[in-house]
């Protein structure tokens, strides 16, 4: 099975957890597209009425398209349960790194504001430590300054840049700097504190760093969906 | 003598302070403005070979035009020197609250990467504590669940608007949430923990509170300009 059936058997899984009258956090990237198609049919069989914050411009045009109606925090300050996808997810604590796409810090404002969040994702995004580059958003003006900071912290910055080499931009208007730990170890150690530390630096707006934030997880592999609970404990 | 007269007092004894070489940090604002003014004045009379790193737009505008050569984080990642206005200015510890003018992002962002920060001001600027409304610099997406968030903490927010009733967009296009916090008291209790608390909110970049940074203030009274410096135990 390739790896976009996973990703849609995932996102099946999860759209099944939406009900009449929600509001939605809607995620970016693969496996949220097919979650955003997989709901746009829901509404369409059952008439759910449900509307979805979408977390990047790239939703938001998905949204149109399958035919989910969108609000903002102007008219649902609230979410009733925000769904998104992740590039590392760990299977204790369900920690996430996420950004790869470029859309953490409004999937990061999306999951702050919902009452429950869950992950979707195939096998190969299950990990027993965080290991991947955390991308971290930062204000463009000074940014070689907060770069400095960052590398002072143990991590090895460096800027991310499109194909044609100018720096990409997040729907913020922002710079991503996607940050190397792997001289502190194998497994990021220590995450909550690396996080922390990002966080409490000028310049420095956001990390992909989701950490004990996401409920649940489903993950789709050859054998099925798996569902993980986060336990109080982890 | 008038408030003008004051400032301009005050931006010269820390103009005085400049030396050859040094990279600055130039703040914005009126008193700012009669520092950049009388600094270009000693680089034409003195030869000073000096640059700056300007805080926002309009004090790029008025350095080219008084003729202080500009620079940026890419050419000069450390600042010899930061000199800026405030808004409001303790007299024990140097704190401050920053941000009346817009410009609180890019100022904290100089200052923190300055080795030494000085504050110019009149005298009407000085208080035993800090009591005014404090500029937060928010993300623009979901700036109402931060809003939220920042009312839990015990501050009143109110977006900043321009005269035609449009959100004000800073210099790195995010939104101001003027935060009143005198439901807590006339003077704003430990303002080291609600700008901590403020810092920890997913959707907050910055906020005007400036703690324990600046090591000097130049403040022109009637009597003349008083030259106060933080001490360690403040």
């Amino acid at each position: 099975m390739d790896q976009n059936n996973l990703k849609r058997q995932a996102a099946a899984a999860a759209v099944a957890e939406i009900a009449d009258g929600m509001v939605l956090g809607l995620g970016t990237g693969s496996t949220a597209a097919f979650m955003i198609e997989l709901l746009g049919a829901r509404i369409r069989a059952e008439g759910l009425r449900v509307r979805g914050i979408p977390t990047s411009r790239s939703t938001a045009d998905l949204a149109r398209k399958f035919g989910v109606p969108l609000t903002d925090f102007a008219a649902d300050p609230v979410v009733d349960l925000a769904i998104d996808g992740a590039d590392q997810i760990t299977r204790a604590g369900l920690d996430l790194i996420k950004g790869f796409g470029g859309a953490l810090l409004r999937e990061k404002i999306v999951a702050d504001a919902a009452r429950r969040f869950i992950i979707m994702g195939d096998a190969s995004k299950l990990a027993d430590h965080l290991s991947l580059k955390v991308p971290v958003e930062v204000v463009r003006f000074g940014w070689e300054a907060t770069s400095r900071k960052i590398a002072d912290r143990g991590a090895e910055p460096t800027l991310r840049v499109q194909p044609g080499g100018e720096p990409f931009v997040s729907d913020e208007g922002n710079f991503i700097l996607d940050c190397d730990f792997s001289a502190l170890g194998a497994a990021i150690p220590d995450p909550a504190r690396r996080d922390s530390e990002l966080r409490a630096l000028v310049g420095v707006i956001e990390t992909g760093f989701f950490l004990g934030r996401a409920a649940r997880a489903y993950i789709a592999g050859p054998g099925g969906v798996a569902r993980l609970d986060r336990t109080a404990a982890a």
